[in-house]
């Protein structure tokens, strides 16, 4: 395998603390720990989220990821001087992420103001091997002269979310002088998680403190000019939102020994090998000009693992991952469109989890749909652990008139119904995992297509669906919305061809045939161009140039109040074109490529999932230059310049999209009865190869500008640029001959 | 009057941002606020306190005095960087308390680390004259160029109590694009509290938002070289502890618009204003050679103001006063015994308030009382707005064994009782009042005396008053402690004297007698010593050098298990001396000496209230150097140099200390059987000059080494070093025809 990237800090910027944080974030999918560093920072936010651990702390609140006890702070004091990069003068700095292990190191030499120089050098990573491990090490050698430190670190429960907090510390230990110990419940349930650590710091001498929500280990040490202070600090946290295990403090407590015995070197040994299995089924490995490709692909492999929840099928992708406290730690659409393709060609058994997800919190869409009139199963917009809606039912407050409003999303956004049921058809299509269609994948069709047959509307004969907000979420409560139309269908069609016949209602046949047969669809116009809805078209068109230079900033907002937007041609990211990029049979190459002509004027791309999807139907529209500009710009929502862009959190779609953007864009990969290879490599990009797993066979493609090469562990019949192949072991193509 | 001193911080040491942000804070007895910077450091602890508002935030939790939302934060970025003391470099630094006006001034020269020079100076009072009334200002001077400088502030409700959060926040808005208010309530009750500020920031851009319980108005400027940015924030904070006010925040609005009208200086007149006539009835002024005693004075004076809600009779002084988060805002006896004398002399009517508290929560002392077996009133230990014994039933979990251990203080430091009656005896002593008996006053004599009469064994036909604790919580569980009994006899004795007979049961004048009568007493022994209880003569003496020289430090604890100091002759503080304090004329002055000498290698001082109280029994011994030692130690509680003595707020019962060691120490003022004076000046003390309030009469006294003269507002007699002198208008005498 070729070399894997690093992500670089290139300098200490107080501005990007909280940047850098989230972009360098330590997850295993039931953990993620932000980067923040050692000593504190004013402005810079701490964060430990563990998988599906919620809760809602007040009756006007949200239910929100819950920011658990930090571990991460430590405060140092050297020579007096308590130890912060805003202070004296920073010589000389290095902070990277190694992608493949997940290691975070820091090396600085500082000079302090009492004008020595020490180096400070920390790494640290969350375990891949053991979900609940996270080890430091933290070392200070003195240059100029022997340096009297104080170290104090351990575990700090004075955590929350913004000022809210959501757990009682119920125990605070201290075994054996050296294991901390914390467990902390979960306001008004039963559910604990427990927080251990060890510090081992060379020649020291230790004192230990409870107050104020702070188990914390004071060591303090000479340590003399030339020699290094060394502190390791093994973390093992462990908790399950749904109950709190048997033995949890004493399986903890063992686990922490254990992990402490072996030490820093030998556990990172341990997580590294993990990560290897991970890599090989997921890297995408590239040769080009431009290094920063491949680092924009093994940065979002890397959070996408960080991310996943693959041990609980009861918690799913948060829309920040497990990195920030941005959108509460809510699960959206995101998933199952964003997300979840990389996870059906790399981990099948993964995407399988992340569906069982929906299908386990059906009970709540049904609820949600009989509350409002419909029958089958409404998810909801916003969702946690539950299955519960957990968009609020008012946004915040306006502040200058004190009015509430309604949120719109949840009352109907609901594109996510169809968006869960195509879902389900991509995992049965791409793993050939039938059975999964007898079972929850065949419950979720069912009741997601009885809930589209409930939401419509007879006029003049037809079938319409009123009153709905499309993805792009500049245009709301609109009739038709293609996109929302178009989807329902596949979703009803697809549960008349596929679910158990045991599962249906009598008359859902009926139900669906008069559905399919008299549902309104969109059609393209004279110039080819698919109506966005029943009324776009009559909208009138205002020059967006302006905005669109400030993309993802919501810049219009500012100029137009939402109900101008709304009567305007202006979208946030364009609804035909996702639509084209979910559903590309549908449409001829006409239609999409006058549409996706069309729309370009009229969308800002203030939704972060906007340019990459834009991008794959550029791509498939023969235009690659468009293509790779709006790949390009999407790679650059988390790694681009802006400071503040990911403060809150990663955005955990755009790195879904960037590897869509590369394999359904770029290698043209897609999956319509059959395997399809149609690539359309961007200029300058020489050699990519990546993994793929289709209907249980391995393959691994690699792609030059001239040929395909593939190598499969079964026999295979694939179509490149849509000509029938096949092949066994390893077979090369040469475009040309296909063309 | 002489000019009042100030506090100065000498230079900015993040070590004491904790201190200074305590000895600097703002107080109004309604309000106390803490002096912290308007830029955040991450060692620096926000506080705002509302006198009386409290609130337990789970069910381990203990009842805390709220930390509300903070107004003081400004996050100040110039030309791109975070402004932050730790960066750059302090060309000149000023920051002072002005005890007089209560106004906190900081003035900075600093070059940024981009290498321009900045002035910024900012400044700060809380209203004396409207209670709700906090006012800062701020400017920003570029020295070397014009600067672009943001500035954001507002309403933060991130803040919490140690991770405790108690409010939510129920509205957020913003009036005439200029006003933010937000409305908090506390969390399970009605009871809100409105916060609201104005920020004036001259030509600026300004924009405003409410993210994550923050109320935020972000101003933009560009400020040419040598100009001046100002930004004035007036803000008003109200809330009644028991209900929310009518109009809450409609009134609020209306008194923080009239407020911003008025301006940043009109307001601290009238703020200043305010203060001068407490001034005028309290200050006590000093000629001598040491100008950290005058220093000392003013600031415990300047704190007893800031700390006392003399406008609410349901709330008391709590430990730390309104300056921090220790002993959670909790009363204790250190009101009535060493903050109510300084109200007693000086401003009787909020003495009788200080009662009124105790008075108001008789209900729930006759509970505990109850609940303990006992009758009568049985005060809690810990006390906040209801009452309730707020003590935590458990200490803190012992780390290393997980064991709880039972308060000691609440089941047994009893003497609170009697401290109480004492407290009574001494304001209708020394105002005159005897009305109060008739009401309050002979309530709390009759209840505190049935308390005692309960609380006694009979051992061979003696009442004995068995397993107390005194106030040195260094000997726990003891019998006839000496402290107890004797104040517990003086409870006694003055209900049957001074009660209303229509208060009484039909046997409390038998049981009363009978207990007077009956009470085992501990007398002194050969040495003419008294012992501090039945068993303390028997333990053995260990040499406590060591530990004396940190005082304050409990090292002993380090060395000795608690278990092993209660068996050995190891004081907190003397009891014995304690009670000479508090009641003199029962003791020879044989006593008092040789007991005093006896005692002193056995006491460490671990308490703040200990060496002031032996200072002044050490001045009635006639030994004055022991007396201004102790009192300069005493004065360095929290003035001295240890960084960190403060960091949880003010030793509020030592800053009455300063004064009692004063006024009853060094001038020698006492009341019995009339008012007493004998004064013994320290040496270096040429002139000391103070207000008192006797019987109504205001008095001036200005004692120099050789001469008392005193002015009266009504014909006075009184007694100078036991002689009766009657006088009226002004007197003056020389202490040799007297001695």
């Amino acid at each position: 395998m070729k070399p894997m990237t690093t992500l670089n800090e290139p300098r200490f910027d107080p501005h990007c603390l909280n940047k850098y944080a989230t972009l360098m974030a330590a997850g295993n999918g039931y953990l993620g720990i932000r980067a923040t560093h050692e000593e504190s920072y004013s402005q810079q936010n701490r964060g430990m989220y563990l998988a599906g651990l919620y809760h809602r702390a007040g009756e006007r609140d949200v239910t929100e990821l819950i920011n658990l006890p930090d571990v991460v702070g430590m405060e140092i004091e050297i020579d007096g001087a308590i130890f912060s990069l805003l202070s004296g003068e920073i010589l000389d700095w290095r902070r990277e992420l190694s992608f493949s292990s997940g290691e975070v190191a820091r090396d600085v030499l500082w000079r302090a103001p009492n004008g020595r120089r020490y180096r400070i050098e920390s790494r640290r990573f969350l375990s891949a091997a053991q979900k609940s491990l996270f080890a430091m090490r933290l070392s200070i050698t003195p240059l100029d002269g022997a340096a009297q430190v104080k170290l104090t670190t351990g575990i700090d429960a004075t955590q929350t979310n913004s000022g809210r907090q959501h757990l009682d510390d119920i125990s605070l230990r201290v075994y054996d002088e050296r294991f901390l110990q914390g467990v902390y419940r979960v306001q008004g349930s039963q559910i604990d998680v427990s927080i251990g650590c060890h510090c081992a710091v060379t020649h020291t001498v230790n004192r230990l403190s409870a107050v104020n929500r702070k188990l914390m280990q004071h060591s303090t040490a000479l340590v003399a000019q030339g020699a290094t202070l060394c502190c390791e600090k093994v973390c093992w946290i462990a908790g399950d939102p749904d109950a709190t295990p048997d033995g949890l403090e004493a399986q903890s407590l063992a686990a922490l020994k254990a992990a402490a015995d072996m030490g820093y070197e030998a556990l990172l040994t341990a997580s590294r090998q993990a990560m290897v299995q991970w890599w090989r089924q997921s890297r995408v490995e590239l040769d080009c000009d431009n290094v920063q490709d491949q680092q924009a692909l093994d940065f979002a492999l890397y959070h996408l693992h960080a991310m996943t929840p693959e041990h609980d099928d009861r918690a799913s992708i948060a829309a920040k991952g497990l990195t920030g406290e941005g959108y509460k730690g809510h699960v959206f659409w995101d998933t199952e469109v964003f997300l979840l393709p990389f996870y059906l060609y790399t981990h099948p058994e993964t995407a399988r989890q992340l569906l069982r997800y929906r299908w386990h919190n059906l009970p709540g869409a049904q609820q949600k749909a009989r509350r409002n009139g419909y029958q089958g199963a409404l998810f909801p917009w916003e969702s946690a652990r539950t299955g519960e809606e957990e968009t609020p039912e008012f946004a915040a407050i306006n502040i200058r008139t004190g009015q509430r409003q309604r949120v719109a999303s949840a009352l109907a956004e609901h594109h996510l119904v169809a968006d869960i049921g195509w879902a389900v058809m991509r995992y049965v299509d791409i793993s050939g995992d039938d059975a999964f269609l007898q079972e929850e994948g065949g419950e979720l069709l069912y009741q997601t297509a009885c809930f589209w047959i409930s939401r419509t509307t007879e006029v003049e004969g037809h079938l319409e669906i009123h009153d709905v907000i499309g993805p792009d979420e500049y245009t709301e409560h609109v009739n038709n919305n293609a996109f929302t139309n178009y989807m329902a269908l596949y979703n009803v069609a697809s549960a008349l061809k596929h679910c158990p016949t045991a599962l249906l209602a009598a008359d859902f046949k009926a139900n669906a045939e008069d559905f399919i047969a008299r549902l309104r669809l969109p059609v393209p116009d004279m110039r080819h161009v698919l109506p966005q809805d029943d009324s776009f078209f009559s909208k009138p068109f205002i020059d967006l140039s302006r905005y669109q230079a400030h993309a993802g900033k919501q810049t219009i907002l500012l100029d137009y109040s939402r109900a101008e937007v709304n009567e305007m041609q202006i979208l946030k990211q364009a609804d035909v074109v996702m639509l084209f990029y979910l559903q590309p049979g549908l449409f001829t190459p006409e239609t999409q490529q006058a549409s996706l002509a069309w729309y370009l004027p009229r969308t800002i791309h203030d939704s972060s999932l906007s340019k990459t999807i834009h991008g794959i139907v550029a791509a498939r529209c023969h235009d690659p230059q468009t293509a790779y500009r709006f790949w390009r710009e999407g790679s650059q929502i988390d790694l681009g310049d802006d400071p503040h862009s990911s403060d809150d959190g990663l955005h955990a779609a755009a790195t879904g999209a960037i590897w869509l953007g590369v394999i359904e864009g770029f290698a043209g990969v897609s999956v319509e009865q059959g395997l399809c290879v149609a690539p359309r490599l961007p200029e300058g990009w020489r050699r990519l190869r990546f993994p793929l797993c289709y209907q249980g066979i391995r393959l691994t493609l690699e792609l030059t500008p001239t040929h395909l090469t593939m190598t499969t562990s079964a026999p295979l019949t694939f179509r490149l640029y849509g000509r029938c192949v096949s092949f066994s072991g390893q077979g090369s193509w040469a475009y040309q001959d296909f063309i």
